[in-house]
Formats: C-alpha cells, sequence, structure tokens
C-alpha cells in the first residue's frame, strides 16, 4: 500500500459545473475544474481529481456556471464610450461628418481617450470579456490605462494620412508609433499593432512602410476594410484596383492583417484571405447599423478564414456586448448564408475567444483553456430562469444567455469581477465622470 | 388667497427621471410621474405638481430609470420555452421533423403547456414584457395559466387540417375554440384570437370559417405567413397564388389579421397590407436563426404599415427578450433597407409596444402611457455602466440597454417585479421543475 500522494500547491481552483475549454472544439467537460498557479492554468481535470490533487490557496465552485475563456473583442473604439448614442438613426456620411468628427475634434486628447476606457474596461469585465483591440489615437495613454486596470490588449499604433490631435505629419505618426511601441514591447498584458485606418485615409508609401515595420517589429496590421460597398466602388473608380487588390500589391494581404468589417467580398477574395492567413474580425451590430452590409461568415468559415467578433465603437453599436454580438454574429450568418445550419454556437463561441485571440497574435497566450495559457476565465451562471432547462451548454451560451449572467472574470489569473460585482473600480466615481462628459459633449453641440 | 385644493387619492405614484410615454410619439418627458389607480392611469404629469396633487397609497421614486409601456410579446409558443435549445443549427426540415415535432408529440398536454408557460411569464416580467400573443395548443390551460399569474395575454385558438393533442377534427378545432372563447370573452386580463397555424396547413373551408367566426366574435387572426420563399414557391406552384392573395380571396386580409414574419413580400402586397390595416409581426430573430428570410420592415413602415415584435418561440431564437429582439429589429432593418435611418429608435420602441398592443387589439388598454389605459408599466435602470453616458434616453433604451436593467414591472397596477426581483413567483420550484423537464425530455430523445 502507497502513501497518497502530497497534494500540489496552486493559487486557485475553479471548479465548475461545465469547462467548455474551445480547444478542442465544440467540447463540454461536466463538473470539471481548472488549476491555476502564477496566473497562468496548470491543468484542466475532472472536480473530484482537482481536489484530491491540488491544495488551493483560493476555491471557488460553481455548480450552475459554465467556464468559459475571456472573450476578445477583436474590434473596438473605447474611447468612444463617452459617445454612445450620441447620433443614431443616421445615414453614414451624416453621422460621421455632421456629428462624430465634429465632435471629436472638440473633445479628443488623453483625457476623452482615459476616461472612455475607464469606462469601457468596466462594462467589459461586467459582461465577461477580457481582452482587446484597441483602435483609436492616443496609444500611449490606451495602453497606461488598460495597463492600470490589469486588462489585456492590443492597442492600436494609428496611421493615417491628415493631422489629427496625436499626430501631424506620416513621420510624425511613425515617430511615436515606434516610441509607443517601444515602452510596451516586453509587458505581459499590453502590446501594439499597426493600426492604418483604411485604404481610403492611407497613402501607398505609409501602407509599404507599415508592411515593413510591422515585420521588423512582429505585430499585427489592425485594418478597416471592404466596409461598405461605396469604399470598394471608389477604390476601383480612383486606383483601378478593390482595396483587397490594392492591400495585396502592396505585400499587405498576410497572416499579420487583421481586416475589420469584410461586408463586401467576391470569392476569390474570401479565396485569398483564406491562402495567405488573413484574419476577418465581423462587427456584425455596427455594420447593421450604419446599413453598411453583410460579411458573408458562412463562406469565410467554409473556407477556412478565421473569424473574430468585435463590437466596433459605441457610436455605432452601442454597446461593448461581446454576448449580444456574438449571438448577433451567430443569428445573422444564417441568414446571410441562406443556411440555418452556417456558424453553428460552437464555431461563434470559438470566433469570439480564440479567433480573437488569433486576430490579436495572442493565440499562444488566450483564448483557450488549455494548461500554459493565461487564465483569463469567466464564469457564466446557467441556473436562471432565463438558461433553463439546460438541454445544450454552448447552444445556450449563444443563444440565450445575456451578459448580466456573468458572475466571475479573471485575468490572467486576477479576480475581476465577483459574483456580478467588479472587483477594485469605483463604479460611482466612473459614473459621475460619466455624467460630467455628457454635460460636456452637450455643450459642444449647442455651439 | 384660496386655500390649496385636497390632494386627491390614488394607489400608486411612480416618479421616474424619465417617462417616455410612446403616444405621442417620440417624446421623452423629464422628471415626469404616472399616478394610478384602480390599475388604470389617472395622469401623467411633472413630478413636482404630482407630489402637489396626488395622495399616493404608495410612491416608487426612480430617478435613474426611464418608465416606459409594458413590452408587448406579439408572437410567442411559450410553452416551447421548455425546449429552449433542443435543436440548434439545424436546416428548418430536419429541425422540425426530426427534432420539434417528434419532441412535442411526446410531452405536448396540458402539464408541459402549463409548466413552459409559468417558466416563460417568470423570464418574461423579469425581461419588462407584460403581454403576449400567445400560439400553441391548449388555449383553456394557457389562458387559465396567464390569469393566474396576473398576465396579460391573448390566447390563439388553434386551427391546423390534421389532428393533434388539442383536437382530431375540425369540428372539434371549432367547438373547442368556441368554448376557450366563451370562457374568457369578458376577462379584463386575458382574450382569445382565432390561431389558423399557416396558409399550407388550413383549408380554404376553415380559414372561411374562421373568417366568419372572427367577425361574430370580434377577435383577432394570429397566423404565420409569408415566413419562407418555400412556403410562397410552393402556393403557388399548388394553388396559383401567393398565401397573401389566397387569404385576400377568402376574405381575410383585412384589420383582423396579424400577419407573423412575412419575409417575403411584393411591393404590391406591402401596398395590400397597408391599405387593408393589417398588422405585420416581426420576428428578426427567429428569422435568421432558421434562415427564413428578411421582413422589409424600412418599406412597412414607409407604407404605413403597423409592425410589432415578437421573439417566436425558444426553440427558434432561444429567449424571450423583447429588448434583444426590438434592438436585432432596429439594426437589422437598416441594413436590410440599406438605409441607416430606417427604423429609428422611437419607431422600433413604438412597435415593441404600441404595434404588439395594435395587434393583439389591446390599442385602447395598453401600448402607451395615457390616462385611461391600464397601468402596464415598467421601469428601466438608465444609471448602470452600460448606459452611461445617456446623451439620448429613447436611443439607449433601443441600442445599449440589457433586460437585466429591467427594475421594476407592473401589470394593471399590479407589481409584478420589485428591485429586480420578481414578486409573488417561486423561482426556486420552477427551476426545480425545468431541471425535472430537462430529464425528461433527454429520456425520450434517447428513445
Amino acid at each position: 500500500m502507497t502513501a497518497a500522494p502530497r497534494p500540489e500547491a496552486c493559487d486557485l481552483l475553479i471548479e465548475a459545473g461545465w469547462v467548455v475549454p474551445v480547444e478542442p472544439h465544440a467540447v463540454v467537460l461536466e463538473e470539471h475544474a481548472v488549476a491555476i498557479a502564477d496566473g497562468a492554468i496548470l491543468a484542466v481535470l475532472p472536480t473530484r481529481e482537482a481536489r484530491a490533487r491540488y491544495a488551493a490557496q483560493e476555491t471557488v465552485s460553481r455548480p450552475d456556471a459554465a467556464l468559459i475563456p475571456g472573450l476578445v473583442n477583436a474590434h473596438a473604439h473605447n474611447p468612444m464610450t463617452l459617445l454612445r448614442g450620441i447620433a443614431d438613426d443616421l445615414p453614414l456620411m451624416e453621422w460621421l461628418q455632421g456629428h462624430i468628427w465634429p465632435i471629436e475634434g472638440a473633445v479628443i486628447g488623453p483625457e476623452f481617450v482615459a476616461d472612455g476606457i475607464a469606462l469601457a474596461i468596466a462594462e467589459m469585465l461586467r459582461g465577461g470579456t477580457t481582452c482587446c483591440n484597441e483602435n483609436y489615437f492616443f496609444p500611449d495613454v490606451q495602453a497606461a490605462v488598460y495597463k492600470r486596470h490589469g486588462f489585456r490588449a492590443r492597442v492600436g499604433l494609428p496611421v493615417i494620412d491628415f493631422p489629427t490631435a496625436w499626430a501631424k505629419t506620416a513621420e510624425e505618426y511613425f515617430d511615436r508609433a515606434g516610441e509607443v511601441h517601444d515602452q510596451w514591447r516586453d509587458d505581459p498584458l499590453v502590446a501594439t499593432a499597426f493600426a492604418p485606418h483604411a485604404p481610403y485615409t492611407v497613402s501607398d508609401a505609409n501602407f509599404e512602410r507599415i508592411r515593413m515595420l510591422a515585420d521588423q517589429l512582429d505585430v499585427p496590421v489592425h485594418l478597416h476594410t471592404h466596409e461598405t460597398a461605396r469604399e470598394v466602388e471608389e477604390s476601383h473608380a480612383k486606383l483601378g484596383q478593390r482595396p483587397l487588390a490594392r492591400l495585396d500589391r502592396l505585400g499587405l494581404v498576410n497572416d499579420r492583417l487583421v481586416a475589420v468589417h469584410m461586408t463586401q467580398l467576391t470569392e476569390a477574395e474570401i479565396e485569398l484571405c483564406a491562402q495567405r492567413g488573413v484574419t476577418v474580425v465581423h462587427c456584425p451590430e455596427s455594420n447593421l447599423k450604419l446599413a453598411s452590409g453583410f460579411c458573408p461568415v458562412g463562406k469565410l468559415e467554409k473556407a477556412g478564414v478565421t473569424i473574430a467578433i468585435g463590437t466596433d465603437g459605441c457610436a455605432s453599436n452601442n454597446d461593448l456586448d461581446m454576448f449580444g454580438e456574438t449571438r448577433t454574429a451567430a443569428l445573422l450568418a444564417k441568414a446571410v448564408a441562406n443556411d440555418a445550419a452556417a456558424f453553428d454556437a460552437a464555431s461563434a463561441l470559438r470566433a469570439a475567444t480564440l479567433g480573437g485571440a488569433r486576430a490579436l497574435g495572442f493565440e499562444g497566450l488566450v483564448g483557450s483553456i488549455e494548461p500554459g495559457k493565461q487564465a483569463d476565465l469567466v464564469c457564466v451562471d446557467l441556473g436562471r430562469v432565463e438558461t433553463q432547462p439546460l438541454h445544450h451548454v454552448i447552444s445556450q451560451l449563444i443563444y440565450a444567455t445575456g451578459r448580466h449572467q456573468v458572475v466571475d472574470v479573471w485575468i490572467a489569473g486576477k479576480r475581476k469581477l465577483r459574483d456580478g460585482v467588479l472587483v477594485d473600480v469605483d463604479v460611482a466615481a466612473l459614473l459621475a465622470n460619466a455624467r460630467q462628459w455628457r454635460t460636456r459633449i452637450a455643450s459642444i453641440r449647442l455651439t
């Protein structure tokens, strides 16, 4: 008879009714636990075995909850959270030129960026999002705020062919990009990407420079493209090429490219994206709300393209609800493909987690519940009226669960939400600050 | 100098940061109150005036909340809440014939109907829905359950050309319909409608009889139609007419017709609906999930057709979230119309309230906050991170608010939800019952 092995130490043991690891695909592990040490996942195993094997500093037991990887919002303009609902139900150009740009022109700066992101982080954490792909000005400020809140992010280094509050000339855009990248190059939580605004606002020369630098710095290129039919038509009229063809000519259609929106795609373009390893970030609610068009998710999926999900900014959504966004994506893909089997629940969950991680170049870090990955984890209470009876866990997560059912969130093993309450966030101060921005923005609009 | 007038008695005074009465359209009344007596609305007036004018038995003060009319779910199969997520991501016919119908065949009966509706009522109340248009078998059981819970409903009297657990022959369908109608004809909360299943499952003779009886009994005709392209094509192939043309020949295209789905419509059909006062119930999430098609909401709106919103059943949605459904409707309409200004926030809110009330023939009773109407009211907390800053109340309600922000619900002046907690509902018993149904349904599927 041998002695029982001594239990191994770990920081945290999360026991859940169901663990949905995402990798392997479409698997639901009943009565499983995840052991965590130093912010990383040690093991995923049956709860009974986990209790015997680990001596945990802290144990969280959620028999009615599913544990899933933290959701990755693969396209966000989080400072714009302060503009939530400022201008709705307007044609795109009137919305941009008559409202969003003038207001941004009056408010944009470090304070706007910092306050908007702080509000966004609270909303994202409350709804199970643990990582985002930020795309706005002042990436230096963005990075500092994400870091301060312990929130995982890629911050985009903006490049656009006109002067803004962030930079005036191409040289300045690239200089500042380099500075921000250097500052954050070794951070475990915050990293950078190039973020050229869109094909119609960035010159060939700047795209070529971005391609070279992205290779040198080993970062993604985060780009809005093929968002609307008009964008594609105008590119063709002006340059004789559709945007993707032009980007290909400039060497950017490769596995660094994070192509956001992509509502206008030919079969050949879909095939090109598949061959080159381009990631497509689908922002269904923004595309619907601005009447941009329908991303052919079913076809992209069949072609093997990695799909990620993004909320876009709060001026065109108007929330940062990745549960809602993923549900919309799963529903819409079926009607667009004319196939009720397209983009099934497991594929949608994968897009919202591992797909996003791949888009951000974080697939080695997060996006699935696997030993060695960071413990970015979310507990979702399925024991509520809204998700009962529980015939299928993944189906329920995608088609019936609301973000209010998120009860716990960890990023790199650090608790960010406990029993539905934000940890170390002064919500009253956030709300007071939001009210001040409301007043300030209202006064701008009156002048 | 005259003495101050003596305050008038009322049962309840609800003071809200904002009252959105829906009628008049698109209006937001800041710092207003609603006075209620005997279940009906006495007055809508500024809070300061209300405090001077009324001596209320109870006062509820919600300075951070919007008070809106209770949402009307204009198309539901609520017993199917017990089948939530039982079969997803399947082609329509495989879904129906391989899963839904066989399972229903094994479980359908008074107990299934009663338990499913009880669960649905809890979910609806929690999310701000106070009235629904029910469409299933055993309307006698449905009516009793809605009445017991104090929930407002039209229950459909089913007619279908084949035998079911409810009735075997046309005579039996009509006899039982008459009995149920007689029992509930004078009830203040529960009423009936005819609910012929669909054009492809009901004969000309039965439709003609329904038309005659609906006129006699003064009830709506609640009908799925033009749901899919296949339905329309098959009608044309078999009968030489599209379903709406056939219904018109049979005299049913009039202001009693509550036409559900309507994803396939010509310009002439839209014009016909407008002229005849047909109400269209838009179920966007079901239409997307089953890949049925896109209802042309923007065109219907322009033609002046009354639009209502329905969730459809939990086997094809999979929730009863009218906030989510209305948001999906508002977003989707823009992309379908290729117009970001289509179906704006105020129009979407109107569809989810007064539009639904009109569909159900309840527009004199509910659907807006007006003196004389029943006090079916919902308080929505807008003071949360998800809906801050608050630039526009109606925009926030449609594009950013989740159903979890509903804090209070009244039906006919009776409190149904208080601080987000259901009143007089044994949630633990409901959940235990749902778990039993899960086990029972799982065992059916194994045989």
